[in-house]
């Protein structure tokens, strides 16, 4: 699938990087594909988008080799993130730690802790206590302080709302 | 200024912080403020994008304290990375290194230099030489090997395309 090449004229990799998984959405898509989703429906039902906006997204980044698209059980497709999909955890994470400094007043709503040490691993993955540089499968994602779920939330959102290892599936 | 809360029903982090800086072109208005520039008609002939687009953007930008706007020679604004702005750099600097992995076939347009040292900071600023954490004022852009400037370029980015310390106004 070709590039929309929204920046045309900008050839950075910044703006490379954007023309993939800056469309709205696109990394809250890729955000709850680490939490463990994986199907249509489960995506659908937590980011509550239109569903052939959904459709297009999953899609593109398919297409990218962002995710990929395997059979899953029953007649449906599954999406997991691929090597180069894992990559996108330290964006993912430097996003998430400059909205929990600026835009959280409750606290964060979510502790990526590694589990093997129960250390904070930083964007990158360094983890602070036993030195080890932790890939997002060995990460267990914990409520923080901000973490608040109304009685009306969606099964997948009270879900998330748990502790639970990253990547593992939802449903 | 209120959040264009499109991310509506999204509470986490992520989705706050892409609310602020997830619009189209934002991120690379913050990229090109960490490159130097400060004036409008420089980001308007470095992106080339509608005056309109880029003035709403800078609007924003600005009353989410992610850009400071202040009084320059004559009678033009110049517009500056605030201290929440400058703490966006692992942001951008998580997103260029995965386009550099992935889509700069040529090779890295810039590399992000320790001025200090020499050594190559990782997105967090981490010197992998000297060990000290570095700041983007502490840091200079050379050429890589994918930077190739045509001869139709911009004043902009011809100035982009030479060694130079970020941050430093570019005119």
């Amino acid at each position: 699938m070709a590039l929309p090449r929204e920046y045309l004229g900008q050839s950075c990799s910044i703006a490379r990087a954007l023309e993939v998984v800056g469309e709205r959405w696109s990394l809250l898509i890729v955000r709850d594909a680490f939490f463990g989703l994986r199907r249509f429906s489960d995506f659908s039902a937590h980011l509550q988008i239109p569903r052939a906006v959904l459709t297009e997204r999953l899609e593109f980044l398919v297409g990218e080799g962002v995710l990929g698209r395997t059979p899953g059980p029953g007649r449906r497709f599954e999406y997991e993130l691929t090597d180069k999909g894992l990559e996108l955890w330290p964006v993912v994470r430097t996003l998430s730690q400059w909205g929990d400094a600026h835009y959280a007043p409750d606290g964060r709503r979510r502790v990526f802790v590694h589990a093997g040490c129960g250390g904070e691993p930083d964007p990158l993955g360094g983890c602070p206590v036993c030195g080890e540089t932790v890939v997002p499968a060995a990460m267990v994602m914990v409520p923080g302080p901000g973490m608040a779920t109304g009685p009306d939330a969606d099964p997948i959102s009270v879900a998330l709302s748990l502790p639970r290892p990253l990547l593992e599936p939802v449903t």
